[in-house]
């Protein structure tokens, strides 16, 4: 493993590694900073595993489960002579892109001694964790609203989550699970927590193995990790040397929830709050700052998507073969209005990920179609 | 592609092959033979492509969609001391291995000028060919009985297909698909269909390119069209001299519809009939000589699994991070039985298809566990 520090990115401190923090003392939030001084790399791919584990020198922990996580499909369509390629996240053991930084995030509890988790997610977030709890061996417990759909909570329970309702909203589901966190439990939701993004990077990895550079990526932003994610995965190719420059970063977020894309500028005006997108219907993120600094820094910007402009991507998404969720077509209307407005030029080559199984939300896209 | 014939398994004459036809004039099944004579395997793979694609000179169809089919994710693990590949074909495009079969099938309709297919099949089979429909602009009618689970229906209407409800049981929804059939649309379901064998025989070809040779191949026996697939994969491959054998088959029927294992001699004392293998509850199958003659030509055996018996196995796999239909446990009960008995030892290397995505039956997989 190469070598790294844990740095508030508020304060600038240095904080230990050998404890669970998912946040500074100052209230910053935490970034993993690599010494990747001189290196390459190829020279840090462990060809032989086809899972997230191939990039195991570049993540901060030091034994990861052997198991099937990342490593996703890519496929490649011309829309409108643009190339699109759609990385099949949702094609992955928990059905969504949260895998990635379950994975990484699981494996460091557990390096850290810890016999269980906490998570205040009702969706892919709680499923991905419960999952990498559960053949991990570590208790996982899901803070959850209960009025989440009897669905999810059913796929929690089958992974053997702890499954902690609370009366209240999303807002009072959090406050619980950080006062649950007091009695000795790490916090690791994907918000604050940086590890969780050191697995999400592994996504700008394997697309550049599978298809090397591209021009724009196209990321959803709920809690922002995807973006963060590909960013600071796509920061550390060109620090290896492997690439001149980041991609162009572009972030769609839903309606109602839009505030990082309305500092990057973007306006839209919105009927209603978004709900159906609510896998990103997240009212503002602790890396807000982050996501916009990262988006500019590659001359990117923000897309506003209402629930209207879904419907129909979606049936386009199902008649190229992807079953998906629907927060993940926010990414796709995105992709076709920056190909219309010319931000997009026909010869441009696209990143896009599909983000989450339709398996999971069969009832809600029939309730759109 | 390389040159083949349509023949029939029964009378031994050779079918046109312009025309759809589900089985002989004379009532037989019908098979696929390509001339493989002088042939070699690596030369005859398209290395580029990361799908069935891959297979098209083997495959009998000239034009075949370019979408991600196949090329699934093979996890090792050693169980008591046997290497145990599972194949993960329930991460696909339609969440199961039928999707193999289904984009073979309908890709061949298609080349035959036909504007769309008849299915009877209310799980894995109507999902897939459905959404094989929905990708190439060709309709679909699934045969369903109005008592199928709502879940199921829900999504075969989510992927555009032409749902019939059928008042009866799935002998009655047979009866009526194949009366709809001399209105003039091909009835394509798996059956029966050669076609369908193609596309399964693709999981051998991956297989061995991933992993090379194996001992034995574990197959859940429902209509038998895995075990055929692998059964023609890996006879071709021995044709096309990438193997010395075909490996050892091992069938896995549930209490009730095990009619094959019981011809190859497996006994069970069976209380009841499944009723939570619901994959593989098939009466009896139009194949069913050829399914116990290959099984036996490889010095193969049967195992008939009971409901009781998949219950901890279940957790077992999502334990191992696979979430699975109840069907897929059926092999992996198979493979602990032999290795209990002795018929598989340490040392040996196990192929073991993880067939169907648990996200599509959450609902009964709570009520099992």
């Amino acid at each position: 493993m190469i070598p790294f520090k844990v740095m508030c990115r508020n304060c600038g401190k240095e904080v230990r590694k050998d404890e669970w923090r998912w946040r500074h003392d100052c209230g910053g939030v935490l970034d993993i900073i690599f010494d990747l001084q001189g290196r390459k790399f190829p020279e840090l791919i462990d060809a032989k595993e086809e899972s997230i584990k191939r990039y195991a020198q570049l993540l901060p922990v030091g034994e990861l489960p052997s198991v099937h996580q990342g490593w996703t499909p890519i496929v490649k369509k011309n829309i409108a002579g643009v190339e699109v390629n759609f990385k099949l996240e949702y094609l992955s053991l928990g059905g969504s892109f949260k895998d990635r930084g379950a994975y990484v995030s699981v494996a460091k509890a557990r390096e850290l001694g810890q016999k269980g988790i906490i998570v205040d997610s009702s969706g892919n977030a709680g499923i991905a964790h419960s999952l990498m709890g559960l053949l991990s061996g570590i208790d996982v417990h899901v803070f959850i609203s209960k009025y989440a759909p009897e669905g999810k909570k059913k796929l929690l329970r089958l992974l053997q989550a702890n499954v902690h309702e609370i009366d209240g909203d999303r807002m009072d589901v959090n406050r619980e699970a950080i006062k649950a966190e007091r009695e000795g439990l790490p916090y690791v939701t994907q918000w604050w927590n940086p590890y969780f993004i050191e697995g999400e990077k592994t996504m700008a990895y394997e697309a550049y193995e599978q298809i090397g550079s591209v021009d724009q990526v196209i990321a959803p932003v709920g809690s922002g990790t995807i973006l963060l994610g590909l960013y600071k995965g796509y920061e550390e190719l060109v620090e290896l040397q492997a690439l001149d420059k980041v991609p162009k970063i572009i972030a769609a977020q839903a309606c109602g929830y839009s505030k990082a894309c309305e500092e990057l500028g973007a306006r839209k005006k919105c009927i209603t709050k978004s709900k159906l997108l609510d896998g990103i219907a997240e009212a503002d993120q602790p890396r807000r700052g982050q996501i916009v600094e990262a988006v500019k820094r590659t001359n990117g910007y923000g897309i506003i998507v209402d629930d209207e402009e879904i419907k129909r991507p979606l049936v386009e998404l199902r008649k190229l073969g992807f079953i998906v969720e629907p927060t993940s077509a926010a990414a796709y209307v995105a992709l076709k209005q920056s190909i219309k407005e010319g931000f997009i030029e026909p010869g441009s080559k696209v990143l896009l990920p599909l983000t989450g199984s339709g398996l999971k939300s069969v009832d809600k896209l029939i309730e759109i179609s």
